[in-house]
């Protein structure tokens, strides 16, 4: 029978096989007192199974609070546990409490962590994932061998459809490839969701059949079920190809009900991610992470970026955008959404690390508030990445191409 | 113009009043350079206002990692911030992205939790919320005047229906009031959801049949959200009255759906909570989580116990049930869901402490493995809280009471 192994990053003050042993039993078996009705055949088939225990280093105090108190040190390790999908099957709500459930609620750990996942070549059939992935969206933008060059409308709320739609309208001249929404941005008091798509959409289509290029614009749709449905169908009627769901604060359920819909890609928002993940021995890792939301169906997903303006170290985004370019299950492809702070000036050193052009870059005051405009700045930034792809460092890209060279005068002291 | 207020416990290395200012900022108009179109009447209708700061103690080094590095204190305080709902209006998902998106991110704190919210008026009338609460739950039991007593099928997962449907049998003829699935069962290689509910029915529907007394069984029916609604469809048509989500797992719009429907009572669980709520200053209090679930229409929320198993302190729990119990906009009541480790011995303390009996109270081994088997079991429960509520102590309720006097006999010794 097919099983599913996840590996967990412990802190525990006590011993580390017996602590294993509780997480695999309370997370299949598991009651304070023996129960009448619990066999050994049973246990056998459902139980989960500790498969390895790798000890790390040791700590002198917990890295979270626990009411086990400890004279003595707090060993680290990681571990990895299996369970039967005879437990769960395909249902990924259940497959998560198993795999996360009450298991951060335990005395026996200090620390927590869930760092990766191994699924069954089961699931690959059972699941049809992103419906575009890289190779979809590279052909509903016509943007090939090169980074999709993306922006946020800013400021974030505020503006009116027909505010919005002449910045798109300024962008798409620009030659950007996609645009989104905040995720602070659904349908607000001055910009109604429909409204929006509207003014939008008359901007992208016209400009599409002017210049033969169909911008992306990811509307985010992030509300409840059957007002997600309906804004879903507005952007397709609408002759849109995105929509941006933040999947944090919709849900896995929610999600995968959209992605199942399979007209439109989904530009997958991770807001909300750091409350998930700050820590470093409790929460989530992104290579688990980024694996449940492909099973659901999201075409791109948000992995921060290189000098991002945020807390994470780049070691930490490259682990991300490597692990969403690993296939999963043969395929299930995935875009990674490098944004935050990005102007252009990271390109060399996240292809240096990454090596791949299998990106959708987003750059907002980086084109927004360029010297030469928003054309400069998509200009700017489509030469960072040739440069990035040449080899060229900034101060090279800098000296050969001078809309990019206006950009390193402007953000490059930052 | 209504407004949201949020209290964030946090921490900095920095000036306390600017980083409050680069938080509302974040989550209403931020972007790392000024970009055209961003007018002061925009922002001043749109922004996200500081209302309160209050400074408390600093720590010598940070709660959480963060980029910025201080030679000095990291200070902490309590903060308030508000925005208008023409922001976000009345979607859950956008609302739950402005209040906890991407802040958590942020370098200037190096601990950021989400304490409590103040939901406005109109709130109360755009949602419907809980469809029974506490009330419609001991209507639908006949439970009066006393904690409901339920009980978790064990052990989780491995049992067919028909040994499911035989403990429940055990446990209804016990007297118990209420049983639920463990959230590791959905639909499991030996008990599928319909069979299992098939199964339980017959038996709760023919004891209803003799008794007068119909158990409520929270089957779980999380899943994806299709087949969530037919597990909701087969649970009511077989005359069931509960069904349980695991609400992490499943996410706010697929929880919301289930919920509105309105003819079950939600059980929800909030397995997955230690990862959102154990560290200090990572994540979100439950007197802020609570409210997101009770505008999504849950009946029945998990608050863990006195005396747990688990990590979390007495005074945390005894914070959780009271914020249950706190009318939301004027009603929205839940039941509060009392559980882990619980046989009864809690019940003086957890009486006591919140002087209530509207709970939930459940015990899993502290029923099924009691000396006298699970009718002793339940007596015993009821023996507990009628103690309870007469002021007496464990050792006086176990000297009047010959059951609970057994239970203190197998269970006290923990």
């Amino acid at each position: 029978m097919e099983r599913i192994t996840a590996t967990y990053y412990i802190e525990t003050p006590l011993d580390l096989e017996k602590s294993a042993q509780v997480l695999a039993g309370e997370q299949s078996s598991g009651t304070f007192i023996a129960v009448p009705g619990e066999t050994e055949a049973l246990k056998r088939r459902f139980a989960a199974r500790v498969e390895s225990i790798s000890a790390l280093d040791t700590a002198d105090g917990p890295a979270i609070p626990g009411v086990i108190a400890s004279g003595g040190k707090y060993q680290r390790a990681m571990i990895t546990v299996s369970w039967s999908i005879e437990n769960f099957g395909y249902n990924l709500p259940v497959l998560i409490s198993t795999l996360q459930g009450n298991l951060y609620e335990l005395t026996q750990f200090t620390g927590l962590k869930l760092m990766d996942l191994k699924l069954p070549p089961s699931y690959g059939a059972q699941f049809t994932g992103p419906k575009f992935g890289i190779d979809g969206c590279r052909k509903l933008t016509g943007v090939y061998n090169r980074p999709l060059i993306g922006t946020i409308i800013k400021p974030s709320i505020g503006m009116s459809p027909d505010q919005t739609a002449e910045l798109v309208h300024t962008l798409a001249t620009a030659g950007i490839d996609f645009i989104k929404d905040d995720e602070l941005l659904g349908s607000s008091a001055n910009s109604p969701f429909d409204k929006r798509v509207d003014a939008v959409m008359e901007v992208i289509n016209a400009h599409a059949d002017r210049s033969g290029k169909k911008v992306m614009y990811a509307f985010n749709i992030s509300d409840e079920m059957d007002q997600m449905q309906r804004n879903y169908e507005k952007v397709l009627k609408s002759g849109g190809t995105s929509v941006m769901i933040s999947l944090n604060s919709v849900g896995l359920a929610g999600v995968k009900k959209i992605g199942d819909i399979g007209e439109l890609a989904i530009h997958g928002h991770r807001n909300g991610w750091g409350m998930l993940n700050r820590h470093p021995l409790l929460g989530i890792e992104f290579p688990a992470y980024q694996q449940l939301w492909r099973l659901a169906g999201v075409d791109q997903i948000h992995v921060n970026g290189i000098q991002n303006k945020f807390w994470e170290s780049d070691d930490s985004v490259v682990k991300s955008i490597e692990s969403c370019l690993q296939p999963l299950l043969g395929g299930f492809s995935v875009l990674p959404v490098v944004s935050s702070g990005q102007w252009g000036g990271q390109a060399p050193e996240t292809y240096r690390r990454t090596k791949t052009v299998d990106l959708l870059y987003m750059a907002g005051g980086g084109i927004m508030a360029h010297p030469d405009g928003p054309a400069g700045g998509v200009v700017a930034l489509q030469q960072a990445w040739q440069g990035a792809v040449d080899g060229l460092s900034v101060a090279e890209i800098a000296a050969k191409y001078p809309e990019f060279g206006r950009s390193v005068s402007v953000f490059g002291k930052k």
